[in-house]
């Protein structure tokens, strides 16, 4: 990291806020001296975590009266969030005393305030919600993963520039390529909706390589996987689900008998190295893409780890000047839909 | 079993047929020798093949000169498929010579084949394809599995009057509980046509607790699972991917050195007792819901203990009237909307 990067952290957000945010904070600035943050919340409450860091000693502290709660609706929290952590810290965007916020706090609550503040970039019509799965080849990204039910053709477009713009920026992915979820990889599979937004795809200048499946998600056929939010989120969590029930029975059957608990203390390296690189953790750190300001959410029960895996997203996300790509992006593709429309 | 259950079997259709087809007829005669078996396609393959079991030796066999493609579109199978033994096999039931048909070949062929046939059940608007997973409490079924990509609230609602019947009949479960598949729980979470969904179902007769999440799927939240064909294709096949993808790395770590060899010997009793209980072969056998006939579809890969319980779901179906109780559903749940909208 060259330049200084300012992130705002909304230090209340979260299940194990404020501590998890201040401890993962101070574990991102030992890899990133040039990180600034600032941490917006109960001063009382970070005042004393922050002692215990000595690199976090000159960190800007904003009192926030409030904080949203995880149950939370977008609506109420627009209403009456005015004094909450959450909004605080997304004003540092807006008022452009930050470059990007980080939060473990409600979703929902925070696309609704982020999109008050920060709008949209130009051209933009739905901002998404864009985060990583680890795959066979490394790691993929995958949008939209719950901000849209259900799309139309254009936000399909509109979401494969974005994550293609996310994938190449926090990723460093040259060209990535891009896959559009359907039930099959024929270019007849699906709806009107799908098929127009496979037609879209393919004459845009994205690296589109077509229709992908559910099973190619993981073994990381394509860099960028679009879909609505409905089919992303429950894709994911399905998967989390999966992956639960899987250690549930590798637990279980490893500690039925002495025998098998044995076996357990054996394989325990490997396990490890497994869990290891398999770690949720280390892909924490969904992007809202499309908001005029970057915005970066980390997974609520986040622990310490997780929570710098997101700042460290979230730092690569401004150094790379992601949102300076998804505007380059979507005027091209316009300017290319006009001449199109011109022609024809 | 008790009385005769005849089921016709397309010999032809999946990536092993016809030897697992008449391999796993003679498991599932040999635990059912009730059943009535009826093998529908190249009538010298199949003769030869059936001289290796003494308990197939009077089952009856229809030639049929063609095969239904697995890249063949549904319209296309339509038009020119009348000579496959996918056909033949469908028109048993709808000649009323079988109860049910079971075959492991292209599923989209297979709904627009049936569909012609054998029509739908009165009332239905749209048949589904509903399956079982394993869960954490033991086996969920979901649906719509790829059948429609998009639907409108009624229609989910007839997914969730069918799945009721369906874990009911062919899994014995009384008074099956119904989730939505949704982003979040709350009722109001999703667009306008879960939010609708959500209505029909909270003033229907069903078991219906309410939305679930991805997540819930595997954890066995609710016996039913009811969704839009996408998402549950996807939900699916992505859960499918994560297993593969954890499995790969089960086998190179424990393959990458003498000691993780070794662990895994040690290991391997308890690593069978897993893949035992998550076997997705045992799962196999997914029903074409809605049709007026019984037709089950097996995974295109399966070997002959996953067709077996493909055969038995079938013949689970016809002996506890799968059709006749989703006719009766279908009927009390219009007279009940009939008598609500007379009453506002």
């Amino acid at each position: 990291m060259s330049s200084n990067v300012r992130i705002a952290l909304d230090a209340m957000g979260g299940d194990n806020a404020p501590d998890i945010v201040v401890s993962g904070a101070s574990i991102a600035r030992k890899r990133y001296p040039n990180l600034n943050l600032s941490f917006i919340g109960d001063s009382n409450k970070i005042r004393v975590l922050i002692k215990k860091y000595k690199n976090l000693s000159n960190a800007k502290i904003i009192h926030a009266d409030d904080v949203v709660g995880s149950e939370t609706r977008p609506a109420q929290a627009l209403r009456h969030g005015k004094k909450t952590s959450m909004w605080l810290a997304v004003n540092e965007v807006a008022s452009k005393n930050a470059d990007a916020i980080v939060s473990a706090g409600n979703t929902g609550a925070l696309m609704a305030i982020s999109k008050l503040q920060l709008r949209m970039i130009n051209g933009v019509t739905r901002p998404a919600i864009a985060g990583f799965i680890p795959t066979l080849k490394g790691l993929s990204c995958m949008l939209d993963l719950g901000a849209n039910i259900s799309c139309d053709a254009d936000q399909l477009l509109q979401f494969a520039i974005m994550g293609t713009a996310f994938s190449a920026a926090v990723e460093n992915i040259t060209n990535p390529s891009v896959g559009l979820l359907n039930v099959g990889t024929e270019a007849s599979k699906g709806d009107g909706v799908l098929r127009q937004a496979g037609k879209l795809l393919t004459e845009s200048p994205l690296n589109f390589i077509g229709n992908v499946e559910g099973n190619d998600i993981f073994y990381g056929k394509v860099d960028v996987v679009v879909c609505d939010g409905l089919t992303g989120n429950v894709a994911l969590k399905s998967s989390e689900g999966l992956a639960q029930l899987i250690r549930h029975h590798l637990k279980a059957e490893f500690s039925r008998s002495l025998y098998g608990k044995i076996a357990s203390i054996v394989s325990l390296p490997i396990f490890k190295r497994i869990s290891n690189i398999l770690d949720h953790r280390t892909y924490n750190g969904a992007a809202l893409v499309g908001l005029d300001g970057i915005v970066f959410k980390s997974h609520g029960s986040a622990d310490e780890f997780a929570f710098t895996c997101a700042i460290k997203r979230a730092a690569h996300a401004v150094e790379n000047d992601l949102n300076g790509k998804i505007r380059t992006a979507i005027i091209g593709e316009q300017s290319c839909r006009k001449n199109l429309s011109l022609v024809s």
